[in-house]
């Protein structure tokens, strides 16, 4: 099964078994709206691909490690959209959540899938115990507190605030956690995987500032230029565009370099290669280096 | 130890972890905040006493249980408070979460005590793999989707809605859950204990509904007649007073009478009778049945 199979599957499994009979009706549906259809789907792909890269022995709890991380997401992106924070009209081409189910709905889904995302962990790890607990800590410790993406988002509201420390807890974290969780699904050492991570979300944070400054509207299915709107410092700001694509670059080339040895290392870091023109704007994608 | 300080002490433990270098300090805040001073810790008791009750062989594993059943009723009561949903002033005496610290911290710190709930279940179960998982789909169960607290909560937002569902889910989705996790900590078979959980869910809320309509506000250190206020169906509305007080009785006598043959039955029945008496109104708990 490809990938993406893999993880749409999965996540299908979590939200029917969350929607099932007992459920209010207008809950289900946020539900699923907010899984269904996803973005591009960039940490669940690669936590399995970390899992395969090390051998994927135990393909259920790698699935329920992706959808896992996956389900936090989304909760991430339900919440950060309201009211109190971005008031975002827009997600992934359609009404945020709480324009579309109002904002009571927009916090209980969002709290439904923190719980589900440890529920479908639990259910995966029943034939391999041993590997939960750790698992269960990397994936905590990746959206919560003191170094999650809550601590991340709760910079907002700090008076002062260091730009690393909240890019690495309110994006890096959760990429940090995709290799390390893919590596300990798999029963590998998931030491060396954390840099990758780190690498990793720092240049999808750059990209994503590239796609702020560069994308119209319906390239990115949500309000564009918001960096610049809300005064938030970004990579295009401090370093321009060339210097913003070459920081992206550079942070691919370390976390390449740092793929561990293990059976499907080449065919991760095509994988890498790949992602990383995948996610820059189509104007960039085609420049050379 | 006794009970309280095993919970003060494991709830501490998390809070302190949580709030450990590199947090935001006003997030750190408003999570020892929302969990201390505590309310009657009413649930952790409760789970505390079933697990002591079925032998309590793994007390760190009971007490990370207990925890993490308060720390998801802490999250719940902070997003219930909020301007979307109850507007709620007053908390257990002082102002509510959103009051003291901003509705957006007090999004983020309910998230992150749902995530704080499930790693400290995590890091209580090392020791114990094998009962991890069981009692993390029994907490999980209790809190999400499609019969725990967010699922009750959101029956709020449909147009028509079954009381004894929305009761429930929202307060005996975790009454059960203290139960049947107090006895999957200790090994016990859980299947009795879900009995025992939902007539004492039930009660509680039979006693709740009391407290509203009688109490003054310094008693319940929150407004009082709410429901009233908001056209809640309450079983002081359906039954009266009387009716309500015996309906409690009814239901605790239900509870004592379905606790299993374990170790310490005897103590957990006089406990549940001294409990019953406990949150009743003060002007009713010195009446004769």
């Amino acid at each position: 099964m490809s990938v993406s199979s893999r993880i749409d599957q999965a996540l299908n499994t979590a939200v029917t078994q969350a929607s099932a009979a007992g459920c209010p009706p207008r809950l289900a549906e946020a539900l699923h709206y907010s899984v269904f259809p996803g973005g591009a789907r960039v940490r669940p792909r690669l936590c399995l691909a970390v899992a395969g890269a090390c051998g994927d022995d135990a393909p259920a709890l790698a699935d329920a490690a992706a959808a896992a991380i996956e389900l936090l997401h989304c909760a991430s992106l339900v919440h950060d959209d309201l009211p109190c924070f971005d008031d975002a009209p827009l997600r992934r081409g359609k009404p945020s959540v709480h324009k579309a189910f109002g904002e009571r709905l927009a916090v209980l889904v969002g709290d439904a899938m923190i719980v589900l995302a440890f529920q479908t962990l639990a259910r995966g790890g029943t034939a391999h115990p041993e590997r939960l607990v750790p698992l269960l800590l990397t994936i905590g410790e990746s959206v919560g507190m003191p170094l999650g993406i809550a601590a991340g988002q709760a910079w907002e509201c700090e008076p002062r605030v260091s730009l690393s420390d909240y890019h690495n807890a309110k994006t890096g974290s959760l990429f940090v956690a995709a290799c390390v969780a893919g590596a300990q699904a798999a029963g590998a050492d998931p030491a060396p995987w954390r840099g990758v991570g780190e690498c990793l979300g720092e240049a999808y944070q750059v990209a994503d500032d590239l796609r702020d400054a560069l994308c119209d509207v319906d390239e990115l299915g949500k309000p564009v230029q918001r960096d610049a709107q809300l005064g938030r410092p970004s990579a295009v700001e401090e370093l321009g565009v060339d210097g913003a694509v070459q920081r992206l670059r550079d942070l691919v080339a370390a976390a390449v370099a740092q793929v561990p040895v293990c059976p499907g290392a080449e065919a991760l870091k095509a994988l890498i290669a790949g992602e990383s023109a995948r996610i820059l704007p189509k104007e960039l994608a085609s420049r050379k280096p």
